[in-house]
């Protein structure tokens, strides 16, 4: 297996963006990304489109506007998808082409544009990402199914909804020193507790926003990486498992067996365990979904994730920290932009450049991306 | 680059397949590819799933649900798209993913249920492969693009409506020895001239049908596809190339670009050159694409493709047999399942499994597949 290596990265501000389309927010990040490794267009072998929902880009294939509009054109381009982890595997597509050989320099686009559309639209589109045979017609739209697993968890696990609320109001913290986020403005404890019920015990602020945004990176196969760059960021471990589409299918509610699985490849991979890894980002698109991940990653035991965040443990500053770029419940997600924005985080992360958010001496990073409630989950190790 | 091969192959019925669903499809290629391979599901490492149309499987992630019924879970499995030729895009990416060495054996999966919805939903969703902002707003759906395309053949070449339709009758006579195709019925070109007009001068039997179905290819590392099989065939040229996502943009109304540098590009990995070549798949989403085809991939000079069926040339028996299964035209145009149903074709052939359909003593073939109006072209050659 050949090696390959981030050498550039871009991000568009996330939010509600009325002032770009869908083609104008991938433009966005991927001039940024040219810009970060200092190469032009002619430079790039291929890219890998990542965009999830194209019933909201109302294009059968949305890759082919943003290849054409960045002008890739007659480059090789196509789209990969799965579901809100879409991003992921446009990166993991990409790896795959520079370590066989097929290409050398590889641009990965992910974006989304979900603001556009009326937000019960957007539910209900997003309700089709679970099974549509036999769950989503009996109404379960997303916020559903991650409020089934938070009410198992603390049923379970005794944990409380205090414990939920701390996620969001870490998130939200370092989401302030993240000027490509969408909200940027401090939280609290109550506020969270306080905020509309969306389904129970899930409020308004446990829940990630609907986001425009797109974001890309470079990634190089070694001889070029060396050559384009002076801190090469190695993606080092590749993990990506599934479960079954219905949630009653699952063997647990309290848990996303496949995130287990996929970290226990890409750790395998990347010969690392816990103790080496210095940042993390994880799939929060509810805050109960941080704390499993927390617990399915095996930064902790299975129920104690609520005292990790209680702790502080997962904080900026602490042992292990946890979505310093603010997470998809303030920095926004757009579902096929998420795994890339992700991996630009820690790119940042890894090569020092992460300004107020920097994770000190950070020299391993793991993303985990969530397709869906948990039907496919990649994880990806970074070393500096 | 690792070599990989393709080591089994399965095929639905193609169809208007009202007994069958989405993932059902998927589960009577998949049950028939394992067969053929004689490998059971845990012999398999991963699999890329190929559905292009999310709007018509009602589902954001159609590869959720397919992975979950062919039982894949808990392993690796993602979906990628690029319009009508999804199911190559998938292939490209099995074969990246054991190129690298990521994978010993994948499962490609390709699969789409167009027949379900009514036709004008479909047409409109259809025509939402062309772009959104600039064209289709107009009014352009599939069949437009490809009657400009045909309008300006004609005028500049003196190409005919009698030799689009020998196209017609050409892949309808060779669909009658192919059990899976969608139409087993001889026709002529009175027919063809005959039929309904649906957008001048393409009538309905210049047009590919809708169709519901799945074709499924095992594709495996050097190591493993030789105790798999004895009779490998090796995927040695991948060509892959993009252009303008509005026809208004392109340098040519009388071709389709991509298709002529993804030929290059996977012959000049393949070593091979056209005389190599015995047997050939193209993508006759319409008569006139055909046409264009044979002079894009080179067979011809460009305005003779004509000629070249009138000539018997691209016959079971010429020089350079085409579309030997049927063609999308007669076998049917599953859209995410074509691209997989094309290898599975050329396989057969270079195995010498094609039975009446057989072109003698063929060692290499070629299939071109195209993704919406010729945004992207994939190209594969095969050898024995």
């Amino acid at each position: 297996m050949n090696k390959a290596a981030i050498v550039g990265v871009g991000h568009s501000k996330f939010g509600v963006r009325r002032d770009a389309s869908l083609r104008e927010l991938a433009f966005e990040a991927v001039r940024e990304c040219l810009s970060d490794a200092n190469l032009s267009l002619s430079e790039i072998d291929a890219s890998v489109t990542g965009v999830c929902i194209s019933e909201l880009a109302r294009e059968v294939n949305p890759s082919f506007p943003i290849a054409d509009y960045i002008g890739m054109n007659p480059k090789p381009d196509f789209r990969v998808a799965s579901a809100c982890a879409t991003g992921s595997a446009a990166i993991r597509t990409a790896w795959m082409g520079i370590s066989s050989g097929l290409y050398d320099v590889v641009l990965v686009i992910g974006a989304e544009k979900m603001t556009e559309s009326p937000t019960p639209v957007v539910t209900e589109v997003m309700g089709r990402g679970g099974d549509v045979q036999w769950e989503y017609a009996y109404g379960t739209t997303f916020p559903g199914y991650y409020a089934m697993m938070a009410n198992r968890h603390m049923h379970e696990f005794g944990t409380t909804h205090e414990q939920l609320a701390m996620v969001a109001v870490k998130n939200h913290r370092n989401a302030l020193d993240n000027p490509y986020a969408q909200f940027r403005k401090e939280i609290n404890v109550e506020k969270v507790l306080g905020s509309p019920m969306v389904a129970y015990p899930l409020t308004l602020f446990d829940c990630c926003p609907l986001t425009d945004g797109a974001a890309a990176v470079i990634l190089a196969s070694e001889e070029k990486a060396r050559k384009i760059t002076d801190t090469p960021i190695w993606l080092v471990g590749l993990g990506l498992a599934t479960d079954s589409h219905t949630l009653s299918n699952r063997e647990t509610l309290v848990g996303i067996p496949a995130s287990t699985i996929a970290f226990k490849q890409a750790s395998k991979m990347a010969k690392v365990t816990h103790k080496d890894i210095d940042v993390v980002e994880v799939h929060d698109c509810f805050t109960i979904a941080e704390i499993m991940a927390y617990e399915d990653l095996g930064f902790c035991e299975k129920g104690e994730g609520g005292k990790l965040i209680e702790e502080g443990v997962t904080e900026i500053g602490g042992e292990i920290p946890v979505n310093t770029d603010g997470g998809l419940k303030a920095k926004g997600h757009p579902v096929g932009a998420t795994g890339v924005s992700q991996t630009v985080e820690i790119t940042k992360q890894l090569r020092g450049e992460a300004g107020k958010r920097q994770v000190e001496g950070a020299e391993v990073g793991l993303s985990h991306n969530v397709g869906s409630s948990g039907q496919s989950v990649f994880v990806h190790i970074y070393r500096r």
